[in-house]
């Protein structure tokens, strides 16, 4: 079993739990693989287990880090790799274990006391080619000058959804529903459904609403006053402007995100996070 | 190939459409049997084609109304009869024509060009037993006191999923969720999915937001004040009181909603008709 | 200087500290008046010290106990009396200060230090007439069967303002801000200012929003269905059902509420308190 | 008696009217002033009564456009000079007339047979100094990159009001209450009043509200995290981007915008417009 590391890079204490969970895996015999932008911020780590993210051929990814940094791994992994997030971040809603459960988790996965959790991953197409990452969370689309809205046209299965006049708009998954959708009032969805969530930012029309479609479904979004400059976001870490009249579609991605879960609790587990959201 | 026809009691024109509606099968030689207070609101149907909704055993129930009245179709009748609803009410999310489409869409039905539109419906047990019809909109755990706030905690699955202070919690279906689970800040679901929508009514906590959950989740609900009346109400038709202390349960019923379709269209057939609520 | 005492009379802690304040009161040598139920529920009280809240006749009065019990208060009491409010409920926005130092502020009350904070009253005419209480938080023309919406048509200052079909209306001081208007969407009001919020409950056109209006402002609720029970509700606390076709008018009232307090802070006092709602 | 004249520039429609009510007003014998904008979009004015809006000297401006045309104006011109508008926009809530009437509305003007209806502006000030233009509708602290959250801390008077994580926190007039304001779940404001509504734009935290304050509060708005760029949005037309650390201020305007009006009337003139947005 071949094992890579991940950490939190501006957090000490992310780093240095994670040179102790490597120094765990070295010792007991596994092969290790330490991700090159950790190693740039704790050089402990031994050089030649030092590799990049893109290139992590692995069996389980071990992340020190809160939800940004394992939306970091998923962006760049080629691979779905099961995760093991140990909380250094606020919520923790991708997470699994807080830090004092770190060795006991890793004992368990040693020896597979645990469950895969897979979710779904959303898929963008720019004008029908895939150039960007998946979404985990949320693809949104979003005005280019902050303040002034976009007018945008989506269609559902080919059929128009709605016509809006607002700040953006936002194609969440499941696991993204506790995120940005839940900001601009869209609901908590279980993750063990297959559905997305399109929820409109901000939007001048007050019938608009957000709305939850099969995961199957493809999604057209339209940007009809083309000289607004639209950016389209990517789980709040990957950004790209649009060419005015870009068609965008999104869909269910061939590629899950999995997660290593100790337990199949959903409640109160998420639902209590939201409650503590600051 | 027999037909029931029921039609809206407190309106003239869907009574003297149903009578033409029944002229019409009976001339082409069906058997037809026509709702008894359809019957008491027009004394022109012949009196041995007159039965109670809840003997309808017919292949089709054409229904000459509103929503309202095809959920109280749904509550009488004890099989799961497929229905042609024909709009004699305001917006009409569960109705496939208008008046003017009548006979073109009986002349479809009978060449058999149309296909079955399956919608879930929630049960509810009462401390274990089933004794209140199935949901078809939603069901709707209400103060007893208009004003007076009730103490609920709701578990999915077994897991807490809530406490709330509220008028009330509403578990909606995706053909519920354009109704009251709407009206409290709900999302619009598509009618293709199997999931229930949970909503709370004006809590208190202003972290409570709706959810949306798999269609197989057990959903256990308790008052935990017990000193407080309690109303289900179940698709805004059937009332009852609850006595202090009973635990209520809502799950996917085993019974479904059939709609007679002439077209597969989601979007914008349901979307729009949410802008011209009112 | 006289003084009346009032308690929350389900919690014996208040009961117990109210005998305290009474004592420490009359020890100093004043006059005190306390409230005959609470004195129903903690006989020690002298006698000729009793007298009903109706009657009270005193220059401050020391509520021990909740929002709840201060609304009780004013609901009954004929004179604006100063309040001064030691907090045994919950989140306590009426109240002033923590039991711990409930003498402390006596003391402060004693020497003059304090000063007055005024909130506005509504007063609602039924045909013209007033014959219920004045509302310090919010008047709520409600549904009489819960989960059957009510037909309501509203003008401000005889120009309408809205038409709607909803579970009820609120219509709320700043006071009544952080009550039942912020549970269906109300925004919080700044208590130094004389409007009211004008609010729906669960409507069903999506367009329908709160408002926010000058206190001098007519309120004119008529209700259009004009066979639906409706409920007037003041302060969560007065009920009565109302004749179809009852003319229903909320106006400022000539009264005021008027509170010990000792600052002037209103940032983030009330506003913390929100984030605690549960 | 003096009169200025600006058109929507993107609208011929609205440019001939313009040359019609100069036309109008130069026959019968007024002094006329047309914005040098105007001018260049319709060349058939006469030179010499042709000044930027920045020099307007008169007793009235005609303004044939929408809102966004007399935004424009009042954020130009140096004195607050009574505005009739002439509706080419969409909803036109600041414009008091349609163009057909426009002749008409032209003859009572000239007679005096109008009020004028003055409304509250706010002013920002930067680390105390003021260099942008005064709020018409509302002043919006924005984050700088689209979907990439900001950290404010807002204090009322001194006072801390709230700590948010989100895309922009708003500070709205009455007027502006039907815009930006509401987009985000501000309610609507009755323009006779003298508040200002602080509106979070899709903030994390659940329990963020709208907040309603007097108008002569000082409302002062910290970034915490000082890496993030913020932009600062004045009636959606104003745009700069600040300084890390810049403290902001918004404070009522000495400035007022006067507008020509033919009736008093409030309801249902702006809360019917607010359903036909769009």
């Amino acid at each position: 079993m071949k094992f890579g590391i991940v950490a939190r890079r501006d957090k000490k204490a992310a780093l240095k739990l994670a040179y102790r969970v490597y120094d765990f895996l070295k010792v007991s015999g596994y092969d290790v693989c330490v991700d090159s932008e950790t190693h740039r911020h704790l050089p402990e780590f031994q050089e030649e287990d030092v590799c990049p993210l893109e290139d992590f051929d692995v069996d389980f990814i071990i992340v020190i880090g809160g939800d940004g940094t394992i939306l970091r791994v998923e962006h760049r992994t080629k691979k779905d790799i099961p995760i093991l997030g140990i909380n250094m971040g606020t919520l923790g809603f991708l997470t699994e274990v807080e830090p004092h459960e770190a060795f006991f988790a890793l004992s368990k996965l040693l020896e597979g006391d645990y469950h895969l959790d897979e979710r779904i991953k959303l898929r963008t197409y720019l004008n029908g080619r895939n150039i960007v990452p998946d979404a985990l969370n949320e693809v949104a689309v979003l005005t280019g000058i902050p303040g002034k809205i976009i007018h945008l046209k989506y269609y559902i299965d080919g059929g128009l959804a709605d016509e809006i006049r607002a700040d953006g708009l936002i194609v969440s998954t499941p696991t993204g529903s506790t995120g940005y959708a839940m900001s601009v009032g869209g609901p908590f969805v279980d993750p063990r459904l297959d559905v997305m969530v399109i929820a409109p930012i901000a939007p001048i029309a007050l019938s608009s609403r957000p709305m939850i479609v099969p995961s199957y479904s493809r999604i057209d979004i339209k940007n009809i006053a083309l000289t607004r400059e639209i950016i389209l976001a990517i789980d709040g870490q990957f950004y790209t402007y649009l060419e005015p009249g870009t068609e965008i579609t999104v869909r269910l991605s061939p590629r899950k995100a999995k997660f290593v879960r100790f337990t199949r609790e959903v409640y109160p587990k998420y639902t209590m996070k939201i409650k503590r959201k600051f």
